[in-house]
């Protein structure tokens, strides 16, 4: 999956009240402009709604934008995936869409142009990334714009706002995992040794679900918890709320050095670090008002946590468990299509929605299954041409056999032994060649960076040009991400490596053995059809290094088991040796699967994976 | 090409000796050490001897290094490129080869590690860029080590050293050029008001070269003179020694509102700069001694300069003439050939320097032929494995046919139509398997960046991957970038592009149509032989836009005019679009040069591009 939209639709005609009752307060506050991201305390790609304020506020629900409000002006600023959806949703609201791409102004820049000296732009430090407060700072003080993040003006506004979630936290079952949460503190205290830091402030929750082998259900599809953890050399304390943690937790967390303390406390914690600390933290991943208390002579090293890195690097028994986990996604997948051609043949009537219903059915049935991990992309024809389209039961599309066409589904599970993403693409009745061309396209991108050999340590955007050349070479391209790095039954989008060509090429992107990856070329022509042929993919040693000379060499293991549909192929256009890799590919998918599965599915697997 | 090698040998027993004498001058000056750095007050490539200080003090002739001596340590920091060189020439001297490699501490991290607080480190800040400055400022902050820049140690040491050149200046052949130097002043100026500068510095030669329409011969291969300039809204004041300048040019120069001064005023009128003064220039290209004069309250913009852009983007009537220097290139090549392959067949006995010598013969029979674009690179069998080897009386083979293998030959000119970089490699007697097979590599990767389209704008290091991977595919990778840009009647290397992935991407690096760049991917057998093929490419438009969604692309036109020896593929190896590729090419070339060659060279023309 590429991202997520939201499921909350707010009604269009709160918003000028909710608008009105803002610029009263901003009013008499003397604030010019308020800014509303979407962002939390933890930098998380899936907020509570306790802080979906600029949903609230705009009304638009997709998964990143941000909002200004001013007294005589409202606008959204959001990117290329969004501007449809945007439009759409912010249609008679009075905001304005404010398209986010190259050259164009971003919410900074616009602010900057158009507000005056002395003015004051407030935003909630509380759900501001240091580095964007950063960012902020530099911009207004050239123009002595006063920055005020003192506080969270929706506070006042916001009547019926939602409480924070309060689920249980539960262990990661100990027969998935081959290190202990203190064995993880002991790596992440050696990398804080060498780099001098005293002390390490994780927001992110991925990091500490990670670190403390521990796992939640504060928000849908990413199995974490709302928390904040400080380390020290000699102590470590999760900021938690107590509720949800019982006794047994508790005790495990004991054994592992590492105390509890309430949620709201970590900022009166940070304010007790004095003079010669060095607090270690990830700017991009804590946000400006948890970390406002500390004292200015405590030193800060900004840079990214050391679990990032670490938990991105897959062990070998993490990766023999993320094989079986594919096994069994594959095997719901092999039930799912099975059922859903039957049915389509049937002439049933299907639409969008179904499909997600069906999919979280077949997957329920597998062993260690928690949840999907993340909200099913179903998109039919125009529809699959939004890549972050959701379906709802307010807007959803049949799957009409008459009109035929392309239905994309993209969808992942939450296993304790994996997560798992991958998209595929079939025809619903007649399919036409111009489909058939971009379906072949987007295959032979795929196959490019499938089947190719990379240095080891290569910055991973570095290499998203040997997917993109067959797409370039027609004049087309695609508006996303080619991979994003994918956790450990943990959040399906996790850094650090991203097979991006827009993204920076830091050291911290180095490519290396282990590290589980999506590749997930797309081709989306507006209005017509989408398609995207995505599977994960594991860095690792080349299987049989020749070559001494000239360093070491990754390559990508593929791990997802389910058939790419032949029928929507032009042959023509593939080279032997991409022939070839599909091939090999649908032996290993039949070979993994077969016993899996019976019946229609297993007739199914047999059909889809014969060689072309 | 993708470097160059220096001619003077520096003789070892003399090197103990002034490093003696230095070691005496550091005691008496309280100095713990001095670096020597490869570079003079204009960062150039190419060094007058009177800067070639750390060939001088250590011995090594390579065209890159920093030399960094103590009390009781002396080392050189090289490249990988140079480590086989550098020991060779280091032995017996006492300096250490200090690789430089990603892991490995380079000059500063050794310096900060093995100095103490209150220890001074030297160097020379005339030869010093602004951006070293800072870095070594921040590595040395930390540890309380002093920086001096403030004098040139050598200038106590160096008997003998040679006075500043003073190469007469002349015009561009105004021919050749459709752009005054009235009007790329009122661009650059154009381009300081965006940006709210009030002056400019340049210190980069081909930067001054070009803006001047002006080229010179202070330093071998670079058609550029010492200078610098100083641009102000409404003034212009070259920085040049006088005896260099006829009255015609100052009369030119005067008419395009450019003032001259002497070279050393440059900082007294820097120093001249007030409080409100807004000064552009790029950190990289200027010398931190350079701009030490100016006032604390001057405010200083440091980005790259706008005239490095505007040069790199040759204009149609450019590439038109590039095309005719391309052909004149051509011409001369298969003239060369044609006798070489000959005298060759003729069992004449052929040596390195020979190739160097028939290559100038040729070429300088071609209209407006002014020198080579950088010393011929002629290698045979290991020789060719060292990318940036030179032939010397000193050290070079002879083309033994009986032995058999390949000779590397890297090569160019500068003609007032264009400036000219190929790489071509030949079997002399019996040629292997594996040769074929290396060789077979080498050109698939040269295609597959030949006949790449890319987003127009893209970063020029994130297409490298496109290039490198069927190399990689192998196992096989290179040491070296893929691509430099190229001058125009100027520098054989020239920015901001740049063909390589280890190379930084910033906004500045994005392609744009009417760049001129190499594409010469390469393979090295240490010790055994080295491939190159290497053909200069402009960024063009793609020839018929048939997408519009999705952006513009590029593609490249490649303009090297010159047969790839196809007796040295192993065709079972390439594709049919490789195939096709290359019979285009060579269909191409044979039109482009049939008229221009008759005889020998004809026939060798004739044979060498038929279809494989």
């Amino acid at each position: 999956m590429t991202s997520q939209s939201n499921t909350t639709t707010a009604t269009k005609t709160f918003i000028t009240e909710r608008l009105a009752k803002l610029r009263d307060v901003l009013a008499k506050q003397h604030i010019t402009a308020l800014i509303v991201p979407t962002a939390d305390p933890h930098l998380s790609e899936y907020l509570p709604e306790y802080w979906q304020g600029r949903q609230w506020l705009s009304g638009f629900t997709g998964s990143a934008a941000t909002l200004v409000v001013t007294q005589d002006f409202a606008g959204l600023w959001a990117d290329s995936r969004y501007w449809v959806q945007a439009a759409d949703e912010l249609s008679g609201s009075g905001i304005e869409l404010q398209k986010l791409a190259a050259g164009n102004p971003n919410h900074i820049t616009w602010l900057a142009d158009n507000l005056a000296s002395g003015d004051s732009v407030a935003i909630d430090g509380d759900v501001l990334a240091l580095s964007e407060k950063e960012k902020l700072e530099a911009a207004f003080a050239k123009k002595g714009i006063i920055l005020d993040i003192s506080r969270d003006i929706l506070a006042d506004v916001w009547e019926g706002r939602a409480v924070l979630p309060s689920a249980a936290i539960f262990a990661h079952d100990g027969k998935f995992l081959d290190t202990t949460a203190k064995e993880k503190l002991a790596k992440v205290r050696s990398e804080m040794a060498k780099i001098g830091a005293s002390h390490h402030l994780l927001s992110s929750l991925d990091d500490i679900a990670w670190l403390t082998n521990l796992r939640g259900a504060d928000v849908d599809y990413n199995p974490v918890f709302l928390a904040h953890l400080l380390i020290s050399n000699d102590d470590a304390t999760l900021f938690v709320d107590d509720v949800k943690i019982s006794d047994e937790i508790k005790n495990s967390l004991a054994k592992s050095g590492i105390n509890i303390a309430d949620y709201q406390n970590v900022k009166s914690a940070l304010a007790k670090l004095q003079a010669n600390d060095v607090l270690l933290l990830d700017p991009n991943k804590v946000a400006a008002g948890t970390v406002a208390s500390i004292a200015g002579e405590v030193e800060i090293l900004e840079q990214m946590a050391p679990s990032t890195l670490l938990k991105s690097v897959k062990s070998p028994a993490d990766i023999d468990n993320i094989r079986e986990a594919m096994r069994q996604d594959g095997a719901a997948l092999c039930e799912f299509f099975a059922k859903f051609e039957a049915k389509l043949a049937d002439g049933e009537p299907l639409s969008e929605l179904d499909v997600d219903q069906m999919l979280i059915e077949a997957r329920s049935r597998q062993p260690n299954y928690i949840s999907p991990s993340f909200a099913t992309i179903a998109g039919f024809n125009e529809n699959g041409a939004l890549p972050h389209y959701r379906a709802t039961p307010e807007k959803y599309s049949q799957l009409d056999t008459k009109i035929g066409g392309l239905l994309l589904i993209d969808s992942g599970a939450q296993y304790q032994n994996g997560t798992t993403d991958i998209t595929r693409v079939v025809g619903v009745g007649a399919v036409n060649e111009a489909q058939k061309r971009d379906f072949t396209l987007v295959l032979k991108a795929h196959i490019a960076l499938a089947r190719a050999h990379f240095p080891d340590g290569i910055a991973s955007p570095l290499i998203d040009a040997i997917c993109r050349a067959p797409l370039w070479q027609e004049q087309l391209d695609f508006g996303h991400g080619t991979g994003h790095g994918v956790g450990y039954f943990l959040n399906v989008h996790e850094g650090p490596q991203v097979i991006a060509f827009g993204a920076t090429t830091p050291k911290e992107r180095a490519m290396k053995a282990g590290m589980l990856t999506s590749n997930e070329p797309g081709l989306y022509r507006e209005g017509k059809w989408g398609i995207r042929i995505e599977n994960l993919v594991v860095n690792m040693p080349v299987a049989n290094p020749t070559e001494t000379d000239f360093g070491k060499f990754l390559q990508f293991e593929t791990v997802t088991y389910c058939p790419i549909d032949t029928r929507l192929i032009d042959k023509s256009r593939l080279t032997q040796i991409e022939i070839d890799w599909l091939n090999d590919y649908h032996q290993l998918v039949f070979e993994q699967l077969n016993s899996r599965v019976d019946g229609a599915a297993l007739a199914w697997l047999t059909a889809r994976t014969q060689a072309i």
